[in-house]
Formats: structure tokens, C-alpha cells, sequence
């Protein structure tokens, strides 16, 4: 037998290990249902909160293969009208392109305000399609059926929408907060170990920011999480706890929420040098890569302890995940290469930089006033063999 | 000497014959500036509101053409950097493919979200501009300056914002509300007739909707609105103050809103019937036939008295606007079309029509029961010769 774990199960299972968790936020509030069968399920629990709408679907390739027939037979059998939308698989999905063709098809439905667009997929699909449901008639009913670890336990959660423009990621969105998420545990069977690792990145994340316990929580139990153990859902329940708890004090994204950036302001430079090909980083790789760079650099600051930052290590790579700039395959990165996508990403406020740093496991904080000579230092150290 | 309006003035003017009306809505509250010469205040008035901000103003050719250099002068003059967007001007500027174009230079300009994107034109570029500032970065600081009557009393306030697309009118969009809007009436001066009228005709909505002292206003001074007299700027202040309160009690358009609807039934029907073609008819005068056309029905339902639809028409009538259906040029437009127009315009529900009616002048009120059979026998009234 596993031992309990220390940190206490807030979320007691209404249906056997299903786990809610709600989003507070005044009259645009909703609920994060997690468990196993929910897509089955589909159909009763948005026709108990939006009784008598009627919905469109939107998907990628890859997840419809696998799971569009089962949502849709869920959603009949809920008596909802359903149409759905099959977009390509990955990031240049998220594109103006698919956002007409996407808010067309909705449109060509005659979806009205208050009928609901479903996204059925990862944080592509999720995000335009969130898109398309916020402008769509200036706003319609939105439901998440999140299938990938990143998205139940980051994308999903929050009310940021939107695509991707020539200029950078993310440029163009709005904030659309759905009517409910369901996170159906099961869909993650099928997710490549490579996307899980990703995702749960920013599980770890969520540990680190300022929960410690569920950081020692996860050191006792990944095995569980990964193989699809009890504690799966637990950790994702939490996940999304911790982040709804930020977006509830900081819907808009004017403060609290910069802390849900550990380890991306690295990660970020490092997918810009890699010019976001997935086939040497995606996402949470630079993610895991990031929060190690953070707690290492925190420590050559004398803000963290090496014992800190090396558990931290320790575990993202006993996850599956690269921790060093060296681990990216292909031609090696330099330090400019990397301070200029730095750089580019952060606004420099008198020639000081912003980072999320940390005193140590789950003790993050926001500093503004990071010296970019300090950087540099650091990154000479991280690249030298 | 004009005798002195029954209707006081509830807008004591700061500067000369200026004129302020808040708009009510809470942390997104703003002031509307009504008066001459506000295009080269600009730049004092947004920095003053919205200090250290970089600038795009998006316009269309034609407007670029009498205000672009003064308005750029006044910003440069407040030091405010600016870059301008030039698009074509006219309804098919709604597009999605405008919009892009329209948010790439706003990126390429690298603004952010405390930056502002400044509407100068008509209705069309206030929709499109604002909509633009409403998703690039999810949300950037948005002004106004109107430079048609219709914007100046309508477009520019309420937040609405949005494009066309094949599916209808103003099917995409958002609610963005701005941080201020400067109508400087002297830009009306190079108004077309046609278009002056055209937005002449929502202002003598705001008399009919529910102040009937401002249609007796309009009654007795339409001669100096439309001059150019000291009661231009009244009427506008006057309307926008109308709309904005209908905007406060209902910023997203759930309920009280509807009434703004008075003449639109009828008027979307017609522009719908006419293919959109402005040589045909432009949208205010589509609303100028719709009022007519709402008060003779109420007439005929035996709501209004045949003495108030009788002034309404011929008041429409005085201002150089159509008030039937035959006075629109080109081919006659059958009972049939109308119907389905009509129809598609409106959610049928349980086979009963919404219309806004009236039992009198500035009695205007939502009736969601009227028969169809109703409206067809009234439109054979109204369409035999
Ligand atoms: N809105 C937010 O707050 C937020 C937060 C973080 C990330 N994001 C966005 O999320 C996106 C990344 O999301 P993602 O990692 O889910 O990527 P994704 O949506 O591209 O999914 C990754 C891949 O997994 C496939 N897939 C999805 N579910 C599957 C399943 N159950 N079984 C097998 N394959 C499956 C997809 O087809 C895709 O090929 C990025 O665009 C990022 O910007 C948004
Ligand atoms: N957002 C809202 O709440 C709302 C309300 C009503 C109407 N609208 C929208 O407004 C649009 C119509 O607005 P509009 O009537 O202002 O049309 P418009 O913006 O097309 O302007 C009409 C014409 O006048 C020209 N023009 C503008 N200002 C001028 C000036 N000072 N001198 C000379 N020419 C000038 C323009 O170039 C254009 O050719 C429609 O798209 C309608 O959907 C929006
Ligand atoms: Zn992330
Ligand atoms: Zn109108």
C-alpha cells in the first residue's frame, strides 16, 4: 500500500473519485469537474447548467479519431443539437485563418448567444476555439472537454483565449471564462508520454509557486500520476485548485497572476531560439527547463538553497523531463542567441529585467529588478560543458 | 431670436459651448466631449487621461484625408507618438481581413495594453478600430472620436464593437467600452446631407424611445441642428446622454437595450431587402421608414393616436428622410420580401414576433406577441400605392 499522502484531499469525490473544484468569480463562477467517463457524461452535465441549447463541437484531427463519436452520442443522448468543426492537429491551428473558418462554421449552425461552443481537445483547440465563442455574437455559452494533462490543469482553467499572429504567440484573445470544464482523466490514456511529461510540467509548477506540500506530494507519488493511479486525479484536482484560486484574485491578469510564469520566462526564450519546433521542444519542456534555470539562478543569487534547487532538478528529470539548456536537441544555443529572445519577450524597465524567482520550494516571488549582467553570468555558467 | 428650449440643459458647458456626459459604468466609467475644435485637443485631453501612452489611430480615406494631419499634430503637440492605419472607407471595411490587417499594424507597432488605439471616422472604422483594441493583448486602451453624427450619437457609445461577415451584420465582435470619446461637431460640417440626415434620424429616436420633450425640442430647432446652430451640440449631448443611460442600466445588451432597437425591425429589414446597397438606402434612413412604419402600426393596433404618428412622419419628413417603403429608389419592394426579411431578422418565438411598439410620442416599449398576420395585412396598407 501507497502511504497516505501528507497534504490532505480537499476534494471529496461526489461520483467514486470524481473531483470538483470551483472557479469563484462573482456571476461568471463555473465548475472543474475531474474524473474518469465524464465525456460520457458529457450531455447531463451541461444540459443540467444550459438546459435546452444547443451546441457546436470544435476538435482537432487527432482527438476526433478518438473521441468526437463518444461526445456527440453523449450529447444526443442529452437531447443536444450538435454540429462539429474538425480543425488540423497543432500550434498553427491557432491561427487567423481557423479563427474565421471556425467562427463561420458557428455561425453557418446558427448558434445563438445562448447555445454553447464545446472545445474537444489540448490548449489549441481549447484556446480558438474559447476564441471564437467570445466574439461569436460578442460572446456565446463556452464548455471545456480538455484532453490533454496541460490543458485540464492549465489552459482550460483561467478565461484566457485566443491565436497566435506572425508578431508572437498569443497576441490576440480575450478573456472568456466557460460555463463549466470537464476533465475526463481517461482521455489521457491515449496522450503520447512525451505531451504528459509536458503537462505535467506545470503540475510541478503549481508545487513550486508557493505550495510545498503538494511538491512533497508529488515526490512520494509520480509513479501514481503517471501510471493512471488514484493520485492522478488528485494532483490535477489540485493543479486546478491552485490555479483557480489566482485567476479568482487576479481575473485580468494585472498582478498575481505573473507568479503562474515560473520557469516560462526562460522557457519562452527557449522555444523563440528554437523558432517552436516541437521536434526539439515543446511547451513544458521549456517549462521544466525553465523552473530548474529559475531555482538554479536563484541560488547563484543566494536566494535559494542548493538543496532546493537540486530536488527540483531531481525530480523533473526523474519525470521524463530536460532540465539543462544542453538537453535540446539539434545545434547547440548561445548565450546571445538566448539573451535576446530574453530580451524580447519581458519589457525591460530601466534596463532591469523581470523574473519569477524563488527562496525556495514553493516560496516563488516576482522581481522587477533582475540584473541582466547577473543573466549572462548565470547563462555562462549553465552552458559551459 | 430663438425662443429658449422648453427641454433645460442639463450639460453646463466647461469650455465655451462644450458639453459633458459621463457614461456610468463603474471602473469602466468614461467622459463623452462634445464640442468644436476637440480634434486639436486631443492629444491634452487623452494624455491628461491616459498619461505616457503610445499611440495607433486607425481612420478611413476619406476621413484621413480632412483630419488625419490635425489630429496627429495634436497628439505629436501632447507627446504622444502615434503611427495611423489607413483603410478604405465604407461598410465592406468590416471585414475579417481588415481586421487582421488592422491588428497586425497595431502589433507591428508593438503597443501594449496600456497603450491606445484611437477610432477617427465613422460608425465603420469605430466598430472595426474598437474591436481590434478589444483582442490585441485581450485588450488595449480604446478612444473615440466620431466624426459622422451617427457615431457621434450612436456607435461611439455603448461599447459595442464588431465586423461583419457573410452571415449577417455585426455578427462578430466584442463590448468594449472606451476611455473617452471627443465628437468635435465641426467635423459634421463636411458631412454629406445625405449622411448628416442619415444620423439625424437615431437622434430623433432618443425623442421617441422615452423623451418627449426632446422630440418637441427637435420639432422647434431642427433648423439650427442642422445649421450648425448652438442646438447641434444640445441634440447630441442630449442623445449620447439618452444612450448612455440605456447603456448603464444594460451594458451587455440582456434587456433594456432593446428599446434602441425602435425603427430597427422594420429598418434592418428593409436595408436586408435592399441588398445593403447605399445607393438604395443607408442605414438611418432604413431607421427614418422603421420609425415611421412603427408608429403607424401602432396606430393601427391601436396603441398610438394617428396625431403623434402623423407628427413623426412629417417631422422625419422635414429632415430631408424617407418615412415609406416606396420612397425607396430602384425596384418596388414586395409584401413577400419584406416578410422574410423580417423574419430572419427576428427569433420567431412560439410563431409571435418582437417588435418595438409605441402607445405615443417618447412611449416606445418591447412587444415580444405580435402576430405575424398583423404585420402582412399592415404592409399591404402601407404598399398599395
Ligand atoms: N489559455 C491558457 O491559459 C493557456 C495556458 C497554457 C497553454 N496554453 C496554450 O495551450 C497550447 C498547448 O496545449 P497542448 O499542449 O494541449 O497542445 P495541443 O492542443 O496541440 O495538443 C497536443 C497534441 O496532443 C494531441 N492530443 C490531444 N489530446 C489527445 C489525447 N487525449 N490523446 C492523444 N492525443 C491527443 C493533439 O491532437 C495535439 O497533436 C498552446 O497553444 C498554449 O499557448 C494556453
Ligand atoms: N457600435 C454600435 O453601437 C453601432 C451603432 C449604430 C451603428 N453602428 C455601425 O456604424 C456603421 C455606420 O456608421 P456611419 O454611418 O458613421 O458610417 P461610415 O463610418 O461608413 O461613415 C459614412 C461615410 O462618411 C464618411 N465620413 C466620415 N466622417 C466624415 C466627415 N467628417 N466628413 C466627410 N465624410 C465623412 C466616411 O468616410 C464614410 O464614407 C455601421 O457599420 C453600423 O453597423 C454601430
Ligand atoms: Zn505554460
Ligand atoms: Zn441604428
Amino acid at each position: 500500500m501507497i502511504p497516505e499522502p501528507a497534504v490532505s484531499n480537499p476534494f471529496p469525490a461526489r461520483v467514486d473519485k470524481e473531483r470538483h473544484v470551483r472557479v469563484a468569480l462573482a456571476d461568471r463562477s463555473y465548475d472543474i469537474l475531474i474524473g474518469e467517463g465524464l465525456l460520457d457524461r458529457a450531455g447531463a452535465e451541461i444540459a443540467a447548467r444550459l438546459p435546452g441549447v444547443r451546441a457546436v463541437i470544435v476538435t482537432d484531427a487527432t482527438v476526433a479519431e478518438l473521441y468526437l463519436a463518444r461526445l456527440e452520442i453523449a450529447l444526443a443522448g442529452a437531447g443536444i443539437q450538435t454540429r462539429a468543426v474538425t480543425l488540423p492537429a497543432g500550434e498553427t491551428t491557432k491561427s487567423f485563418a481557423h479563427l474565421e473558418a471556425t467562427v463561420d462554421a458557428i455561425l453557418q449552425a446558427r448558434l445563438e448567444r445562448g447555445d454553447v461552443v464545446i472545445a474537444l481537445g489540448g490548449g489549441v483547440i481549447g484556446d480558438l476555439a474559447g476564441f471564437a465563442s467570445a466574439i461569436v455574437k460578442r460572446g456565446t455559452n463556452f464548455v471545456q472537454v480538455p484532453t490533454t494533462l496541460l490543458a485540464q490543469v492549465d489552459s482550460s482553467v483561467g478565461g484566457k483565449t485566443g491565436i497566435n499572429t506572425p508578431h508572437g504567440k498569443n497576441l490576440v484573445g480575450a478573456f472568456h471564462q466557460p460555463s463549466l470544464v470537464l476533465a475526463d482523466i481517461a482521455t489521457l490514456d491515449t496522450l503520447s508520454p512525451r505531451e504528459f511529461a509536458a503537462g505535467y510540467a506545470e503540475v510541478v509548477k503549481y508545487g513550486l509557486i508557493d505550495r510545498p506540500d503538494f511538491f512533497d506530494f508529488l515526490e512520494r507519488h509520480r509513479g501514481s500520476v503517471f501510471a493512471g493511479g488514484p493520485e492522478r486525479s488528485e494532483a490535477i484536482a489540485i493543479s486546478c485548485q491552485a490555479k483557480a484560486d489566482v485567476v479568482a484574485a487576479d481575473e485580468r491578469e494585472t498582478g498575481a497572476r505573473a507568479l503562474l510564469n515560473l520557469g516560462h520566462t526562460f522557457g519562452h526564450a527557449l522555444e523563440r531560439a528554437v523558432a517552436y519546433d516541437p521536434a526539439r521542444l515543446v511547451h513544458g519542456e521549456g517549462v521544466a527547463i525553465g523552473m530548474a534555470l529559475a531555482h538554479r539562478f536563484s541560488r547563484t543569487l543566494g536566494l535559494c538553497s542548493g538543496q532546493d534547487a537540486g530536488r527540483v532538478t531531481a525530480h523533473l528529470e526523474a519525470a521524463g523531463l530536460p532540465t539543462t539548456i544542453g538537453a535540446i536537441p539539434g545545434p547547440r544555443l548561445g548565450r546571445e542567441t538566448l539573451m535576446e529572445a530574453i530580451a524580447q519577450d519581458k519589457k525591460v524597465s530601466r534596463g532591469r529585467l523581470t523574473f519569477i524567482l524563488t527562496r525556495g520550494l514553493g516560496q516563488a516571488f516576482v522581481s522587477k529588478d533582475v540584473d541582466p549582467e547577473a543573466v549572462v553570468r548565470f547563462l555562462d555558467e549553465e552552458l559551459t560543458p
